[in-house]
């Protein structure tokens, strides 16, 4: 009887792989850059390399695993294993699954990054089990995934839940989309970046300076770095995203009567707590009294595993572990 | 056995009864002006004295029903009968399952009128089930229902679906909710009567001051009318309104990633012709293709009536037609 699974999470930057036992403990890890430029195969193969390492650092055997999950950040099929689009990976209808089943021979699953984050978050992130629940995860770009009715729901095409690309603002700044005024053109970390960097233009004395010489995409870690020397620059553009954020909460808790949002990704996970309360009172602004009662506004301690939590919760949804 | 249902559709001007048998046709309505200012007891009597001339006209006797549902234009738990606000009606805490429960000894349910618009149009109104359907009702207001995975989405507290309250614009106009820049607040037949009133006070020239002399709130007949005429001012606000519409369309496709979404209500019955390419076409620009791609926007035919055939789709929905 099969007693592990091996979730992965195939990130932009890096590729993730844990080892997973019957008691949801991730037992061994493995981590690779992605380097995505080699090509779609190459990808493939580290993450094969990345399983297999899993393995070989705990002594189990392949046999021994009940499903592999891979969360992907793009529009994919989840029945026909395709990756339709991952802009990250430059993938572009990139059959995933068939490759790794015929190495491992194990029935092997993919799912977007966002969706799994979500699933993980609701099924072994918050203590509780929250019927109706928004993930939305911020860093270089925003992702969304939904929990409804207890499940991940994912639309006509596998490709619900992009509430980044929800337009906020139509005269609003670029997108990597093409678009104008998207939620993560206004509230990403590459858009909190490039209102300090345009302050720091115009001569604003900011910390920032001191702190790092690279202001094209200032990490998350110098943002609460500039944040606990009280810098009013940093503050400021933190702010007028978390105002945009919990406007877009607002407005989904309207539409969704949702029972909790939970932020979570690499900027919340670093500066979460001077976020959450800007907004908290911002969704509560937009939110319909009778919606927002009673809705969770939380933080995620998952950082990086949630995706992999994910993949535990979509093997048992299949009924495999 | 029984073999009728009364779907009820209880409005804020008018109450409107309907007699279904088990083919799934009205055979025979009533109707009465609603008159809420004399109090929630009086409306619920009135509801009463509908569905008994349904009844009386068709000589069908109460045993013979298996339901009532009554749609009300608020915030209901549908579980326990009781309506939480219904601005409309001026009702706040009202239990209008009891009092027609105990007149008729019949199973009774409310809904809330968008949701069950939203139902009809699914299952009745388009030829084909779309599995994921948003219905936008633009009338006086603008209200929402959403149909995922075939079903009503409810929320936590059954409060779901108020896309009218989703803020578009927060320097926008004031609107009846008490926030700013509410997507009915710049879209509905209210947002452009104040457009078009607002032109005739600048001194602009429109065809609506021969057609009208009720500048406060011109009725949808007027405002087609206008169009027929090719005017100018209608037109403008009109086309505002439809791209407002599209906006808001093109979002939710990517958030939901929808199979439909169905216009309706009273100013998409009058003037859908002219809104519906402006709606598409703005929709387009903001979805992401893949979303976009095999999405219907349609408008309803279904008139006053939507809402009817979706008590005839909740019947069946607890098993009891």
């Amino acid at each position: 009887m099969p007693q592990y699974i091996v979730s992965v999470d195939a990130g932009g930057t890096k590729i993730l792989a844990a080892l997973i036992n019957s008691d949801n403990k991730i037992i061994s890890q493995s981590k690779k850059p992605t380097d995505a430029k080699n090509g779609a195969n190459a990808v493939i193969n580290r993450i094969i390399e990345c399983i297999e390492s899993t393995l070989i650092d705990s002594k189990v055997k392949a046999n021994q695993l009940a499903a592999i999950v891979v969360g992907i950040p793009g529009s994919l099929n989840s029945q026909k294993g395709i990756v339709y689009l991952a802009p990250n990976l430059s993938w572009r209808n990139i059959n995933v699954v068939n490759p790794i089943k015929k190495h491992f021979n194990i029935p092997t699953f993919i799912e977007n990054d966002a969706n799994l984050g979500a699933l993980g978050i609701h099924q072994f992130g918050l203590g509780k089990k929250y019927e109706n629940l928004l993930g939305i995860f911020v860093g270089t770009g925003i992702g969304g995934g939904l929990i409804l009715n207890n499940k991940i729901y994912r639309g006509k095409s596998f490709a619900a839940g992009e509430i980044g690309h929800i337009v906020i603002d139509p005269k609003g700044a670029k997108c990597g989309c093409g678009n104008f005024g998207c939620f993560e053109a206004i509230a990403s970390r590459t858009a909190i970046t490039r209102e300090i960097k345009n302050a720091i233009k115009t001569g604003k004395k900011t910390v920032i300076t001191k702190l790092t010489n690279d202001y094209d995409m200032i990490k998350s870690g110098i943002l609460a770095a500039a944040l606990q020397s009280n810098d009013k620059i940093v503050k400021k553009s933190l702010r007028s995203a978390s105002e945009t954020i919990g406007l877009v909460v607002g407005n989904m808790s309207n539409l969704l009567d949702l029972n909790a949002v939970v932020l979570a990704g690499g900027l919340i996970e670093a500066v979460g707590n001077f976020m959450l309360p800007v907004i908290r009172k911002s969704a509560e602004e937009v939110a319909l009294p009778q919606n927002f009662k009673g809705m969770k506004i939380l933080n995620s301690s998952f950082g990086d595993d949630a995706a992999l939590y994910g993949g535990i919760a979509l093997a048992k949804e299949v009924g495999l572990f």
